[in-house]
């Protein structure tokens, strides 16, 4: 807003994670996490009002930069709430995740057979909660980081006009799961969630961002966080031609 | 032989269970029987030798009669090693069971993630094995009975000669699930297994099967056996043009 559009229309968030640590199947959060946000309904917003979808009900495919095709989920994500009251002219926000058919599939059947119940179980007079004894077999979240490769490509596609002129822009991050190890001892997914949220920390400390009341991040002035994205490992790139999602 | 054939060059031995008890997956046997079978190398004889495969290495799809077409996977089973010795001209002998790709998905993912171990873990100081804990939360095999609905299809297809022409034979029982459990309180899997065993048994008490030594079901009269599984609830059906399986 603050330097290509009068209005924006049209976002679609995007969040691929293309890495691969080896294991048939593991989870990078505690798996409960992840089971709730595949089987949570989804939903976006259009013409001011939220439209709830079937979980995982759309789907589509997006070929990615630098990670290629990967199949994307609609999900609900709480920046929306604030985002469509902030942006002017918003007409639709959505937010998608990447899911492989590999992942979904090990879920499913783990639900499917009860292994993700958290009802206790009487097993020889011991009360065992099923999802807690499939968190001890699955491999340790904290050891994926070192035998994970590949990258996460994170972005905002967007859809506007200026000065009555439409204009698409696409931003995005690219960042490598091994290089983040290298440096942090953790791999991409934690590296993408901590760095904005230690420069957000950063902003307010410097002063750079400050106001009265309670504000969120798209109430401030975005170059010094965009810049500090740059400095601080989270480099990012941008697009004015690029493919656009499916309606 | 006995009827048909001076000599039988190929027998398909096709076992298939259409029967659906509605959940999204259970084991009619304990699951570490149902694992082994599907984890081991499959097995059949050509040329009086054993050709070993990998597990579900050979796959195909066979219409049968009155349950339409299912995916059949090539198993070692023990019947072939007597029938390889005892059917003169035999050329080739396999045996084939249905699996369905739902079934096979969730026993692959099960193994994934470690809950077919038979290793045990310690659970909050408790010694636990993963299969065992896996079995307490399916369905017990038991309880499958009074639900399982459709059918199963089990029979032979033979191709052989008689006074110098090629001949084709198929012969097969078609068992109800629903009609077992009203008849025995058990569904179609118990019943074709018990069934023969039962007449098997009768064969010997009524002296109708007699000869010294220890011989296998093949070395005797087929006659009351086959009248005896028409009288015992599986009944059976023969074609002369049974579709073939591939080579």
């Amino acid at each position: 807003m603050k330097h290509y559009f009068d209005e924006i229309h049209y976002i679609d968030i995007l969040d691929a994670n293309a890495g691969d640590h080896g294991y048939p199947f593991a989870t990078n959060f505690n798996p409960e996490i992840n089971i709730r946000e595949i089987t949570a309904n989804g939903s976006y917003i259009e013409n001011g009002k939220w439209v709830e979808t079937e979980p995982l009900e759309l789907k589509q495919v997006y070929d990615f930069p630098e990670i290629g095709p990967k199949d994307i989920y609609l999900l609900h994500h709480e920046e929306l709430e604030s985002l469509a009251l902030n942006i002017k002219g918003i007409k639709r926000i959505r937010f998608w995740m990447t899911f492989s058919e590999k992942y979904l599939t090990h879920l499913k059947v783990l639900e499917n057979v009860g292994m993700t119940s958290i009802k206790p179980i009487d097993y020889e007079g011991k009360q065992i909660v099923p999802l807690q004894f499939l968190k001890e077999i699955l491999p340790d979240p904290a050891s994926l980081g070192a035998r994970t490769k590949g990258k996460t490509n994170i972005g905002c596609i967007m859809q506007g006009v200026k000065k009555g002129k439409p204009l698409t822009y696409y931003v995005y991050n690219v960042c490598d799961h091994e290089e983040c190890y290298k440096e942090v001892g953790s791999q991409a997914i934690s590296y993408t969630t901590g760095v904005p949220a230690m420069i957000g920390a950063m902003m307010v400390m410097t002063g750079k961002w400050k106001k009265p009341g309670v504000n969120n991040i798209e109430e401030f002035d975005p170059d010094p966080f965009m810049e500090a994205l740059n400095q601080w490992g989270l480099p990012w790139k941008e697009s004015f031609s690029p493919t656009l999602l499916e309606e």
